[in-house]
């Protein structure tokens, strides 16, 4: 294992080779890095516990980090924070170091890279080509191995195109889980704060600590109580027609038809919808009075401050001033029900998969027309944030030697179901990076994984934690099954009654998932007699809620708990 | 009991009685409700279950009624409808009969009800002063007991205001509740329908058949997985301090004080909080851009039908026509900051008590200047709907002779709660109006009302449904109690067992609470053993979730089945 000096030297090494200095717009002295890195391992050396101990993080420039300059890329912009936005700040004291500000289109008003003073971003892979925007640096700096994560805001899919032209992970969560407090606004109210990373377990480890509400953030929102912490085994994912994905390329449409493949061939159940209500819902947010937010947020700096200031953003931004709010209001009317059909879409699904973007054209092609480039890059993501989706951006697979990527796009705070069906995706292990409430529960029997009534865990958006076992306080008697009344409706499998001993039992082979408050109501409302739930020990000490049994039903049940649990006994083909 | 056909005869003789043509704009034809009223009466002879058979309904006019006229009090505007408005059409699904549609300030615009083509409705106990608006002549129309109910709707105030200025109640949902379609839009995002009755258990009768989601409806919103069913008892009600009660007369500020005391009197504690970001708030519905909002809904309109215009409704939303979209940008960002403020205000407590109105002017007052009198009766409803909270306004005594009202307002989706304390309030009993999503759960000892941990059950927003009894399938034994390990944390207090026998057992009394689906979850989550939670069935045959006991913990524990309940064993003496 590399130390955090280790990691911070070949950091810089990596940066001095890359030869890209647009990526940054402040780049930290290594020597600071190098004394952060060392009262990191002072810290871990007296043991304290930092889960992103030395991972070096890249920040985009409209981000506050204590101590540098926020510029969002407009140098008359410029001010140094004293504090760290509370999502730097969260990264910070979990052990990471931050690099340096990164590049981006100004205010972050682009997706191409290129609108900025600070120079054009080039593509990660293919200097001619554009890296992607707004969070441009960001991506490239993760990409060429600059930095290990990078942070990005993402309004219209800043933090999502430029992960699929530089062929990395980008994770834009639901609205307002990370704050995005401290953050020079866009559209404020569409505003988030996303990672890069190479993998979905780095770019995870991060959000799982960014997440969280913040005191006085207005934007902030909780987890709700029903949340679902899984995808479903396998998932069912909804997919676009041949219609909507008219606007890619030959070699992108085949791209995506392999990644659908890769989704079916991971076990996802795939079905056809029409997502032409989110593609129009994408162009009310440059076409439409939204762009009025920008001018909301920076506006009348822009107006009064004309050098410095990219002439394309500019222009966007200053043509919103005269835009009527009845207007506004209008779009959003619009976008409610945008919102609604969104849903009524996904009814059903785990997730929508989509085409992360459209193209990969060369700076020469962006420039030549900075606007309708643009919005084509925009085409699958910018309903995203307006629709209150959660995304997850991964790479799959390249065209013509460019990266290529897909999203993976769920109803909001479904973040997790998005990752783990990303991680089918890529072929990683599926990580939990959320920290979203849930109980553990512990269950003996037909609940467990490929047996009966497991779907009710899953169909509840439980999450399989671990295999476990019982303290030695327990035995386990085999409940005859019930056959359904009719042919419809489900029969009772044979179950195992759990009960506690006074000291003469056996330790028992159980499975931990975690389920949310509400799916633990709603499956203990469901739960059949003799069944009850209550606190079960497990062999490490920990309570947790768990299958316990009437007494009365267990009287004259066989006993099996010599078995250890209940698959040895249906192995023993007894059950 | 007076049959429907009754009911009408003795609504039409009211109406006649009552000599207040303007509280009309459509008035139905006497024998058309008769014919009704028969239907009514065979639908019921026949075994139809209709929760609302009989009952006489207003509906304001800007509300869909199928066949009638929806003006919005614009003759120029009217159309009319093929099919009723969702909210319309599930009282008359569950047996309303509507007698037509009342008089309002036009395009809902107004505090007043003075603003109408159809002449100012005149106060109900006083025909000098207004009736307050924008729901005029369906506060009227109740007041006078032309009809039971009536539908208003309400923006700033417009459900809350007449319901005060005419003694009766006025009930204002969490938005989205009851479905806003087919409704005239005000300011669509802060428009919702609401219930005018004379009493609490008419108006939640209503709102228990007008809620829940309808397709097609982007506005409409579910109960969250852990809504709140009920007030804690007696409640825990914030009260704002003296300064924010200046803007009231003396008579009304002893009256306030009165309906303070009465709260108290009925249990509840209270506090004082700051509510100035709230009266902040409320400022900028008419003060700031948000009135572009009532441009978007009927601006077009207006402009283009100058005659039948009511010139200060015109004047105002007019107005509106040039207000800059980042404006109405910037109000909502400060709309989300305020809310932030109300849910931290309200932090700790149930809800808060405020007067519903200001003072009760003439139509004479309001002619002089119609603008400055709208703005103060605003004064504590305008920033409701904006911060997205629910209210309940009740009438609290009188001043000067004349009904005086004060408001109880919760966070979204406590409107459960509004109505157990305003219920308090007004000395009804409580009634459960809403049908939010809840688990009935049966308790046998110490969260029995009175009892040690009965505060876990409604610390978690559970309802108490019923005292009840067990099938004769079980037995009870006294578990003992536990000390506190320290002085601060809480004792465990001795407790039954209840375990089901095989046929040899006894009927135990229960109580049966409901809860939320989430806080059951978070209830079995902290649940210590030996306590388990599983099927329960009543002496009815219905199963409950209820509570179980581990059988070796109940190994030894002295068997108090013989006392038929927890209650009487400790009433023996031997608990």
């Amino acid at each position: 294992m590399p130390t955090p000096t280790d990691r911070v030297r070949s950091a810089y090494r990596r940066i001095t080779e890359a030869d890209r200095p647009e990526v940054w717009i402040t780049l930290r002295p290594e020597q600071d890095l190098a004394v952060e890195a060392k009262a990191l391992e002072e810290r871990l050396a007296s043991g304290e516990e930092l889960p992103l101990a030395g991972t070096l993080v890249a920040v985009k420039d409209n981000i506050d980090v204590a101590g540098l300059p926020t510029t969002a890329a407009h140098p008359g912009y410029a001010f140094t924070p004293e504090a760290s936005a509370p999502c730097v700040r969260r990264l910070v004291d979990a052990g990471a170091l931050v690099l340096g500000k990164t590049n981006l289109d100004q205010f972050a008003t682009g997706l191409v890279g290129t609108r900025s003073p600070h120079g054009a971003v080039r593509g990660a892979h293919d200097p001619e080509r554009i890296a992607g925007g707004s969070s441009s640096g960001s991506a490239v700096a993760v990409a060429l191995g600059m930095a290990d994560i990078a942070l990005g805001t993402d309004t219209a899919g800043s933090g999502r195109v430029p992960a699929a032209l530089n062929g990395i992970v980008g994770l834009k969560p639901t609205l307002g889980l990370v704050p995005s407090s401290d953050v020079v606004p866009a559209a404020r109210p569409y505003d988030c704060v996303t990672v890069f990373s190479r993998d979905l377990a780095s770019g995870g480890a991060a959000l799982a600590v960014m997440t969280g509400p913040e005191p006085g953030d207005p934007f902030g929102r909780d987890w709700p109580a029903d949340v679902r912490l899984a995808a479903r085994p396998g998932g069912r994912v909804a997919v676009p027609s041949d219609e909507a994905l008219a606007p890619l390329a030959d070699g992108e449409r085949a791209a995506f038809g392999k990644a659908v493949d890769a989704l079916r061939a991971f076990g996802a159940r795939t079905a056809e919808v029409d997502v032409s209500p989110l593609l129009e819902a994408a162009r009310l947010l440059y076409d439409g009075a939204l762009v009025a937010e920008r001018y909301a947020a920076v506006g009348e700096f822009l107006a009064g401050h004309p050098e410095g200031a990219d002439p394309t953003v500019s222009a966007i931004i200053l043509a919103a001033e005269g835009v009527p709010a009845h207007r506004l209001a209008a779009d959003q009317h619009r976008l409610a029900s945008h919102g609604a059909e969104a849903r009524r879409i996904l009814d059903g699904f785990d997730a929508l998969l989509l085409p992360t973007t459209v193209g990969h054209p060369t700076l020469e092609e962006v420039a030549a027309d900075p606007v309708e480039t643009n919005s084509r890059l925009g085409t699958y993501t910018n309903f995203v944030n307006l629709l209150d989706m959660a995304a997850v951006a991964v790479p799959a697979g390249t065209v013509d030697g460019r990266p290529f990527g897909v999203s993976v796009l769920t109803r909001a705070f479904e973040d997790q179901v998005a990752l783990d069906l990303a991680a089918g995706l890529v072929g990683e292990e599926p990580g939990e990076a959320y920290p979203a409430p849930g109980v553990e529960l512990a269950v003996f029997g037909a609940h467990l994984r490929g047996q009966p009534l497991n779907h009710q865990l899953t169909g509840l958006g439980a999450r399989f934690v671990e295999e476990a076992l019982t303290s030695a306080d327990y035995r386990m008697v085999a409940l005859p099954g019930t056959a359904a009344p009719d042919g419809r409706s489900e029969a009772s499998p044979s179950k195992p009654g759990v009960l506690r001993t006074n000291g003469r039992g056996t330790s028992l082979r159980c499975e931990v998932w975690r389920i949310s408050p509400a799916g633990l109501g709603a499956f203990l409302a469901a739960l059949p007699p003799p069944m009850a739930l209550g606190a079960v020990t497990l062999a490490d000490g920990r309570a947790v809620v768990g299958f316990a049994c009437d007494p009365a039903a267990a009287e004259g049940a066989e006993d099996v708990s010599h078995h250890g649990g209940w698959l040895a006994y249906l192995a023993s083909g007894r059950g």
